[in-house]
């Protein structure tokens, strides 16, 4: 039967090369379709095969198999019995299990047979790992039994009775280095198909591959095409914990000083902020549009008096730009919140917001960071205690020292963003500041304007590593100036388009400032990624729209 | 001036009649947009006349004005000044601040003058309430300062310096009662334009509308049409609080449960499900198609090994149809999880979700609680430590019992949920339970069925007062079973369109389960409110798509 396993996996990885065609470039999409009926007929033929052989074997074989109760292929899970029985869970074992008899269900990471006596599983659940081993003797584990070990497919789910004892020598390859299991029982859960790319070449630093060009590299437009198997990987696993780090670290601080969550609409009947990069939706026999932000709903709930608010919800950006840093739908982490006498108070919240959460991931998420500096080696994020505030002028007068030619009033480009956050961290050692006082001509027609320095506005940017990850600013309030400054907007905007905004501020609206933060942005650059579709589960952009 | 102040207010009331026209219809947009300005006109024509007769009245004046730096309207606050003063909230005012002089914010919610020497504020921040009193003296507070006082407009903001003294008697009229503010310094921050409707109207219960029946009621339409404003009563405040309560609960324990959260796509490249009730996007030169749920995604992180997930997020069903509890775009709180051995388990951990949610709104928000009861009267809701669990069977049996014709394998109406939960109710005496089994023909595809009741799924919904608040089951998580499953659907599905989907579950799917729980219906149903749209900020069906 070995000899029939082997042939699977060897035409299995005949049909794996030829996704690539014969010049090496990958087939159409058609020609993929094809090949994959394909493989999937060759596939059933060789299973059939493969049955048939097995039973032949067995009813041939010399040994007979006094293990056929403690191994073999499970039905589907359909929850038809409840024995309560306690599992096991990898990461709480220790010395101390030596001795028990235990269950669990785990993935099969390797499955390595050692000559005809014992076969080697790394058992894994999540990000933690134990060795199994299937040992030979003369009657309980039958070969048959160690056989059938060694033909599971990676990646495939078992349920595993076992001894616990102690490892010979430290399993340096699992996380569970002093205890090993000794397998008494092994039934496949779910089997696993042929990965289009193994986990092992998914998690590899990229310091191997200039030891050894020639190991398999996973681009990163394979692992989105097969996400749910690239998301499986200790890092990705790592990462995506860190991110909801990042929503709760935001939450804790914002409901311990008293905001609400609110949860504004995202289809909206009209296009707010002029109507640029909008996605347009058919809404029964009119048109909607896909929420850019929920910028005018959380100024509405201030003019409503909930004073704090706060939401996380998915934002959408038409934009047809291909970079980095940009999606067309991401998370947007927003806040709002009225003051008494200066936006600074809302500034001042802002800087401990972030503090927190900056302070919280490293604390509270150091595993996670070293897990993921094994794969994607990164420096460690500098912060202060109080966040630096620089103003624009002063950015400005940083740039022109270097060397950079700059206007007054110049918008900064992404490449002198990145020049600034050098300049920045050489100058006082953070990879975190605030910076205040941008250039009114830049910013939304709803920024309100600083009339002691004229052509600059009460508003401001933070920046993580030199790049933009909160864009906020203390609004018009006041209606008349509102719709001016609407009015006098490039291009105009048309006030009855935002009539029920501007409508909301006439029955006396406090003065009040806010933010909107890119959830990826900030872990893609607290991390170091360098592309915002690692920190997303499943990135959208102009052309991903799947999976 | 005050011939003038009346005249102004005159005006301004004939002109909000005449919105009406005179058969009492509401006039057409068009017609609407003319009066408005015509109404803009006349105000500023207005406001010019009262500035020449008050300043004509001050220099003719035989009592100069002695209080010119104490009261006003101050210029739009665009953040020049910072003094750190501290500003006192309304909700901390004691006896024990008797003697002191304070500095707050508050909005005029009525301003009601007693003769010639006193005018009354009644100053409101959020939900709490406080009395001020402005009174003319012979060298601080001029006649001038009182009129000013008389006229602020209900709902304008104001900055208020007073001292804190003893109430005469208690203030029944505020929450504030044993303290009132002797107003010394008055200052207009954003003066109100004429509301569309008082929040006295806005906040009145049904029952002072049985003792007299020409009181103005506020519709539902109409509120939705000035939601800003009708989110500013009590009642809103107290449900909206209660709606991020809901969530806080929600994620309380699913974070002390392990679960990750997870933010996944909205915009998809296929319609999943069938493709009926699905918005269609633009994008770019493509289609896309707005989720309908979570649902293919959680499960996909299910396969990616991350266990117990959850997600908060909107969530599109393109359905026409107007009813009390549908909306075109909802919040959905989502969970999915995997399991050891029956999708019990499951149910297990959503029974001490559910537990927690209820108890948790009844004890941390019992004072929300009554501020909107003394609105919208209604029946506490009852729960047990244990929630109950009917069989699909069980409750048809009940159903039958009490004389309603009901087939095995019948789809519960609304109708009949309803008289479910009044059987349940009247036995049981909970408002909350879970209904197990569901007949496998009227659940979606991905449903696992339970192969020793044929005709039955591993499936249930939650009910709250008789009406659905969670579906969910578990879920097929076998590829071959589930192709098999969509291509049986009626109407069938073809398997490649939801190939990444299928895809998922070849590399090795643990069992698992989960469900979808709508937050407004939860809120709704608690609260018994009977329209869905009184628990959504902005809600969207149909026929809505604003503010």
């Amino acid at each position: 039967m070995a000899a029939v396993v082997d042939a699977v996996v060897d035409v299995a990885q005949k049909v794996e090369d030829m996704i690539l065609g014969e010049d090496g470039k990958p087939l159409s999409k058609s020609a993929l379709k094809k090949l994959e009926k394909e493989k999937e007929k060759e596939k059933k033929k060789l299973e059939r095969d493969a049955k048939l052989a097995a039973e032949k074997a067995a009813r041939e074989s010399a040994s007979p198999d006094y293990s056929t109760d403690r191994y073999g292929n499970l039905p589907v899970n359909m929850s038809q019995e409840r024995t309560g029985r306690i599992r096991t869970k990898i990461a709480t074992l220790t010395e101390k299990n030596i001795g028990e008899t235990i269950l669990l269900r785990a993935r099969v990471q390797t499955s390595r047979p050692t000559g005809s006596k014992k076969c080697f599983l790394i058992l894994r659940q999540g990000t933690v790992t134990a060795q199994g081993v299937v040992t030979v003797d003369e009657n309980t584990i039958s070969k048959q039994m160690q056989k059938f070990a060694s033909s599971i497919s990676v990646e495939s789910l078992v349920l595993v009775e076992a001894k616990v004892v102690k490892a010979l020598q430290k399993v340096t390859s699992c996380t569970v280095q002093d205890v090993e299991l000794q397998i008494e029982k092994l039934h496949v859960v779910s089997a696993a198909a042929r990965l289009p790319f193994t986990l092992e070449d998914a998690t590899r630093p990229d310091s191997e591959y200039e030891k050894d060009p020639n190991l398999v590299r996973v681009k990163l437009d394979t692992r989105l095409d097969n996400r749910p198997i690239d998301l499986r990987t200790v890092t990705n696993h790592a990462i995506f914990r860190m991110q909801h780090g990042v929503c709760r670290l935001f939450r804790e601080f914002l409901e311990q000083n008293d905001f609400v969550e609110i949860h504004t609409p995202k289809l909206l009947g009209a296009a707010s902020e002029g109507g640029a990069n909008v996605f347009k939706v058919e809404y029964f026999n009119e048109k909607a549009f896909l929420a850019q932000s929920p910028q005018f709903y959380k100024q509405m709930m201030i003019t409503s008096d909930f004073g704090k608010v706060f939401e996380i919800a998915p934002v959408f950006r038409a934009e047809n730009s291909q970079t980095h840093r940009h999606m067309t739908e991401y998370v947007s982490l927003d806040l709002e919140m009225e003051f008494e006498e200066h936006y600074h108070e809302v500034l001042d919240v802002l800087d401990g917001l972030f503090v927190h959460i900056i302070k919280g991931l490293k604390e509270r998420y150091a595993h996670e960071i070293e897990v993921i500096k094994r794969q994607l080696p990164f420096d460690d994020f500098e912060y202060l205690e109080k966040s630096l505030r620089l103003t624009y002028p002063e950015a400005v007068k940083m740039l022109r020292d270097a060397g950079v030619e700059f206007g007054d009033f110049d918008d900064l480009s992404t490449e002198k963003e990145r020049i600034l956050g050098q300049l920045v961290k050489e100058k006082y050692h953070t990879d975190f500041f605030m910076l205040d006082k941008f250039p009114l001509a830049v910013r939304p027609f709803y920024t309100m304007p600083d009339p002691a320095r004229p052509g600059y506005s009460n508003s401001y940017d933070f920046f993580m590593r030199g790049e933009e990850i909160l864009s906020g600013a203390q609004r018009v309030h006041d209606p008349n100036l509102l719709q001016e400054r609407a009015e006098q907007n490039d291009p105009p905007i048309d006030p009855e388009t935002i009539l029920p905004y501007l409508d909301a501020f006439k029955y006396g609206a406090p003065p009040h400032a806010g933010g909107g933060i890119g959830l990826e942005r900030v872990l893609m650059l607290f991390l170091n990624l360098g592309n915002i579709r690692r920190t997303s589960l499943f990135p959208r952009d102009p052309h991903r729209l799947g999976p």
